[in-house]
């Protein structure tokens, strides 16, 4: 996973060492002697790369004052050769097989270091093991003070976003090419993932196909179930470009009942318009100041005023950038305010148990004003599979 | 990912009740009061199912004392309908978006309980949270007590192994259609991976294809590096079967120098003799008592009578089964004593840095008298893409 970016190496290190430097920032706001982040996206986002073996400890060690330094396993050591952490004033250590990796971590922690935070993902493994290793060290959740960074998208993140949404946008607009009755969910989203990658991803990360009752379940994936005429199916598809940044769009889509088929029931097309309302409602609330919870309330009043408030069973949103799930998250009781350049989606749906779901979600970057899309494909009801 | 089973749904729910028995009993054993597994291959173990989704909390409670249960958030509940879990004595409990999910794990914690052992990936969100639902509360590790049940594998995981091994000996088999000089290592790795599937696996999760001087790199991955004639070349494969237990097998080839060429020098010869020699010292050395370092030092003794000990730069072999690295590690310094059942790797290797590597790998299952092999292509030294 590189680096998005469209400059060259200098600049590129250049927005790391000021990630990192801001990092060390978070870390002396936030109490934290050191901040320990292991392998993942958080890896990603402060060295712009990230490997890391199964369960071999690899490590940035970023104190709240002084260089950063990277502890990896010896034979993954040329695994960072020419990667930006060279040109970096990350000091990178190794640990070999038999020595104790935790014992080789504590040798890089700030003398009297109490205080030690860890990225969200760190298995615990490794963050029980680093504070062990410490007499009285006490452990706490760095998380909080990364997404402070990683949720405020720079220009090329933004970029990066609008790549990945054009991408998912073109699968969207060929999925009438193989959603029709008498097909499985699986055979569609096999068909569904190839074009994901052929259209630009590292791979597919998540391919929903929801069709009649199965769209109820909102995290229902794909199944044997064979589509039947009239059916509403759930598309929810996304996966990472080569940048490491995620797309994420779901469009819902009604299968003909028979050739040229047109026939839309009066309740089917009233719970596709309502989450249509309701989520246009949620991305027109979109702007600075406004909490997250806010663009949550725009999208369910829309559906609790059509009567359909039981059947909104989820949040509204949620941060992606190098995760398909990160802060911010638009569901109630997060007052955080939104400012420009926070991405993340706006899904509203209404799930009928037993019947069909409706969903649609584009990703939507805070701009100065107001939403910036980064999905454009159309969010009218679409009619796939008529033979005529 | 399935349970692997032989018999019926019957057998395979009175299994999975045994374990959380006995995970209950390991609990009891190391002073937790509770073992908390969140989605993974400890997950899949204890339930015969895994899913989760990204950030929101699925998490088993397993009491010293008591009934298990399981919190997973309200929308996935549909995902965990007509698994075993159901017809366990473990009650499933939601949660659903805008509710916290720690309150709810901790309405689920046996009352005052205070030992709170965390599953080895637990991501530290999660861990941290849990813990601090409960005041005072202390985290451990449960990874050492999984690990007591999960190393010691029945005789449905070692049917598992078995066909995961000739599956990738399959592929291994098959290595001579793809390889050869002039074709790029990614070229290589990607007719080995559809090969993965092909030959039964679910995926395929890892294809090292290290030619020439990135062959002295053990993880070494695949690279747009062009094979050139009289290269070694290290295959490294494996991937989960849909049983979900995984193959891993290594072996190295050298590539035919001209037309049918057979031009081994005295220097690779003599490289690859003594690999070959330490791994079949390594299994050798298997059986019911014996520390599992010993393993380590009976193939890591060949290499340095050989003279090539510096080059030897990673342990012998790792545990496998759900995991592709997990417990019993075959490292110096590991004196626990090997029992019948246990199953990991043996894989020594000499990585002369700028020139090339050698390593051959198999998977071995401890039986009462002594090793028992999942993988059985040929260890000698297979020249490929001879073109004669």
């Amino acid at each position: 996973m590189a680096l998005h970016q469209s400059g060259g190496v200098g600049d590129a290190v250049a927005l790391l060492a000021d990630r990192l430097s801001r990092l060390a920032g978070q870390a002396r706001l936030t109490g934290a002697d050191v901040i320990l982040i292991t392998p993942g996206p958080d890896l990603q986002y402060f060295l712009g790369h990230s490997v890391g073996s199964h369960e071999r400890l690899t490590c940035l060690v970023v104190p709240a004052v002084g260089d950063a330094s990277l502890l990896v396993p010896t034979l993954e050591r040329p695994g960072w050769s020419g990667t930006p952490v060279e040109a970096l004033d990350v000091e990178i250590s190794t640990w070999t097989d038999g020595e104790d990796a935790y014992l080789a971590l504590a040798a890089l922690l700030p003398r009297d270091a109490r205080v030690l935070a860890v990225d969200y993902h760190m298995p615990a493994v490794h963050a029980l093991s680093a504070q062990a290793t410490v007499p009285g060290a006490e452990l706490t959740l760095a998380g909080e003070a990364i997404a402070e960074l990683r949720m405020r998208k720079g220009a090329d993140e933004i970029a990066a976003l609008a790549d990945a949404g054009a991408a998912i946008d073109r699968v969207q607009l060929r999925v009438g090419e193989w959603l029709r009755a008498g097909r499985t969910e699986n055979e569609v989203a096999a068909d569904i993932a190839a074009a994901i990658v052929a259209e630009g991803h590292q791979r597919a990360d998540f391919v929903i196909v929801g069709s009649g009752p199965n769209g109820a379940s909102p995290h229902h994936e794909a199944s044997d179930r064979i589509i039947e005429p009239g059916d509403m199916v759930v598309i929810d598809i996304g996966g990472p470009m080569p940048s490491g940044y995620f797309s994420d769009c779901t469009r819902t889509y009604l299968v003909a009942t028979d050739a040229g088929g047109v026939d839309v029931s009066a309740g089917v097309r009233e719970v596709y318009e309502t989450v249509r309302g309701a989520q246009a409602a949620g991305v027109a609330a979109v702007r600075p100041g406004v909490a997250a919870e806010s663009v949550d309330a725009a999208a369910r009043t829309v559906i609790e005023q059509a009567g359909f408030g039981e059947y909104f069973i989820t949040r509204t949103g949620h941060g992606i950038g190098l995760e398909v799930h990160e802060h911010p998250y638009m569901v109630a009781g997060n007052t955080r305010l939104l400012e420009a350049g926070m991405a993340f989606s706006v899904e509203p749906g209404i799930y009928l148990p037993g019947r069909f779901g409706v969903r649609i979600e584009d990703v939507v970057v805070v701009g100065d004003d107001g939403p910036a899309l980064m999905n454009t494909a159309p969010t009218d009801l679409t009619i796939v599979g008529a033979s005529g």
